[in-house]
């Protein structure tokens, strides 16, 4: 994935929102790799912090990493979009495939006529919930998946 | 909760490994509060590590107290009826109710009769799958659900 300048800048953003108002993912070293309208994808090391008794990817900064995946994503394409609201995870469900030994992938790619289907009802009752599944893999083996209900509130 | 002494030993044992092994629950702070043969209660304090960007507990942190909770009651468990296994979350839904201001407080409270039927089943094959169902509240109000399938293999 090749990033824009102005990708860059938002990814780099939305990176800093992250370690400044949620400590735990600055605890967990993450990172974002790309950020675009449509498409984000996170990373984090499983050494140092992020391991578990196993000597793999701890479940609870997976779970972590794959959330974030989807708030990250909504809170940067309603700041594209110019509109003001809030933004939690309402629900998810995750399923462990397989243990992660060396980083935590996670990838999201939107599919733009599901959003503008969200965007309508968002701006029609100034609240909508949208489902993101993020995935976990490496080595194009599926580690992990997410299945995400954001709710969105427009706050002006 | 009161808790015999040797329960009390249970609880500390039980920090130490998750403090020991998975370097996330130490920097989220968390506590074992209470733990015996059929209930566990952990807690962590939202302030300052579990916080997120609206100044309430992080989705995360919530997420990992709970699946830590379902975790540790069958670790400590699998130790009190002397089986030697490995154990992991293979599943897990987290439902969201209610911000959590203060403290993140999850609890889990066995029924003695749907372990007999899993404890046979993991003795006859070898392995077998347990549903556990935390609940994270305070003050009597339910802030967040959590129903973990936790996966157990003997290993002797």
């Amino acid at each position: 994935m090749t990033s824009t300048p102005a990708e860059e800048q938002q990814a780099e953003h939305l990176q800093q929102v992250f370690h400044n108002t949620i400590p735990l993912s600055k605890a967990m070293n993450l990172e974002v790799v790309h950020l675009s309208a449509n498409c984000i994808c996170l990373k984090a090391p499983v050494a140092n912090t992020n391991i578990n008794i196993h000597g793999t990817a701890f479940a609870g900064s997976i779970y972590s990493l794959c959330a974030l995946t989807a708030w990250g994503f909504m809170y940067n394409r309603l700041l594209i979009d110019k509109l003001s609201a809030d933004v939690v995870v309402a629900e998810a469900k995750i399923r462990y495939l397989r243990p992660i030994k060396t980083w935590i992938r996670s990838e999201y790619e939107l599919d733009e006529q599901k959003y503008a289907e969200f965007h309508q009802r968002l701006l029609q009752d100034g609240k909508a919930r949208f489902s993101i599944s993020v995935q976990a893999q490496e080595d194009q083996q599926l580690q992990a998946t997410l299945d995400a209900s954001v709710a969105v509130k427009l706050t002006d």
